[in-house]
């Protein structure tokens, strides 16, 4: 087992799945599972996970999409590995990959166009705003330290082709700021779903599918309910993890 | 009773008010008393309801809003004065007033900025697309033959105060483009509601209200479900319907 020190293992509870985490780096929330089951991802198809963290949307990907060829993009060295480590734990080196690199600098490392999906995790807050967590691992994937939304939209529309789908999971207040920003660079929105904590509640998160090029015309999906009464999930949340 | 040939008298189902329509001049349907219902606004406020057609909005509006005074704005004179006979037969001279004008003049009309609230119930078909029905009232009020959702939204944003409000029904599918264009008049959305015909069928309407210079955060309020099983309206709806 090729861990280090502060590490953990946990189940990603589908299939043995497991993913190895670091307290201090962020642990994956409850966001890139929903992104993983939202994103449309057609047989074959080549995807591409901007600031990958520790790879659970990777992971996720892979076992809903075996035939799928996936490439993890993340910035930070050490986060990297550990990702890199969670593939070979669980013996997925032939479909999915981690690269350590700059999503900034996706055209030399990738050129442009060459992915049918890109998926996308943003930091939810622009640099400057809220208070920044000390452990620099959390800072980076809570801030926008490394570059704002707009290039984490730019990186994605570089590198989808033309008619790919790039797959988000964001905040819902900033959904306006998200529209603009996809259609500056020519992603049209084509599938929404909002996240409620609980019915009759706000939303708090949002999914959202655009397609590069594409003509205008959103579907609004149903949204989605988390919890029942209490801590309680509700069937379709279950489903999801047990999926 | 002051009716004109082809018209019928429809009770709007709340201390009995009433409403003339013609059959060929596009008769409400749920769109506008959604947006009434919807709309923020606060005890004698200057409210402007552009394109007013039969003049629903400005009708629902007084009787949620005594102390409200409401400017119906409507580019067919028969329709305009359809609308204000049917302001007379309610009593309700002293706090609704119907003018019969193109919301492209909104300048010479009223002057800049001088609404707290302006509501909005869009054609929700471009010029130059879909079928135009026959009927010429129809026609306009279907279709943007006299403008499209731009013209519409800047006359909106013309009207109303800085730190006013913009509220406006609209096609969930369109929701891209209203947001966008919306943030080209410095309109900024700050609470959104879908409107989904049934629980777990995509969303068909949306109510959004856009603050003139307002800061982002957009509020994502929980969906209106209109129908139950078969065609029994929710409690909510019921709600609306009986206010």
């Amino acid at each position: 087992m090729d861990m280090r020190s502060g590490e953990r293992l946990d189940d990603l509870g589908r299939g043995g799945l497991r993913i190895i985490q670091h307290p201090e780096r962020f642990p994956f929330a409850m966001d890139p599972v929903l992104l993983a089951h939202f994103t449309t991802v057609r047989r074959h198809s080549r995807v591409l996970d901007l600031g990958t963290g520790c790879g659970v949307i990777p992971l996720l990907l892979s076992a809903l999409h075996p035939t799928a060829r996936i490439t993890g993009l993340e910035l930070q060295p050490d986060t990297a590995d550990m990702a890199a480590r969670s593939v070979s734990l669980n013996g997925l080196n032939d479909s999915v990959r981690i690269d350590c690199g700059d999503y900034r600098q996706v055209v030399q490392l990738y050129g442009h166009e060459r992915f049918d999906v890109v998926t996308l995790n943003p930091p939810y807050r622009e640099p400057g705003t809220g208070a920044i967590s000390p452990a620099s691992g959390r800072a980076g994937a809570r801030h926008e330290l490394s570059g704002g939304l707009g290039d984490a939209l730019e990186a994605a529309a570089t590198a989808v082709k033309f008619g790919g789908r790039v797959a988000v999971v964001f905040l819902a207040e900033r959904l306006a700021d998200l529209v603009t920003q996809l259609r500056s660079f020519r992603l049209e929105p084509k599938r929404l779903r909002l996240i409620h904590p609980r019915a009759g509640r706000p939303a708090n998160l949002l999914l959202l599918e655009a397609a590069k090029g594409g003509g205008p015309g959103l579907k609004i999906e149903p949204p989605l309910i988390v919890y029942e009464e209490g801590q309680t999930y509700t069937a379709e949340m279950r489903a999801i993890y047990n999926a």
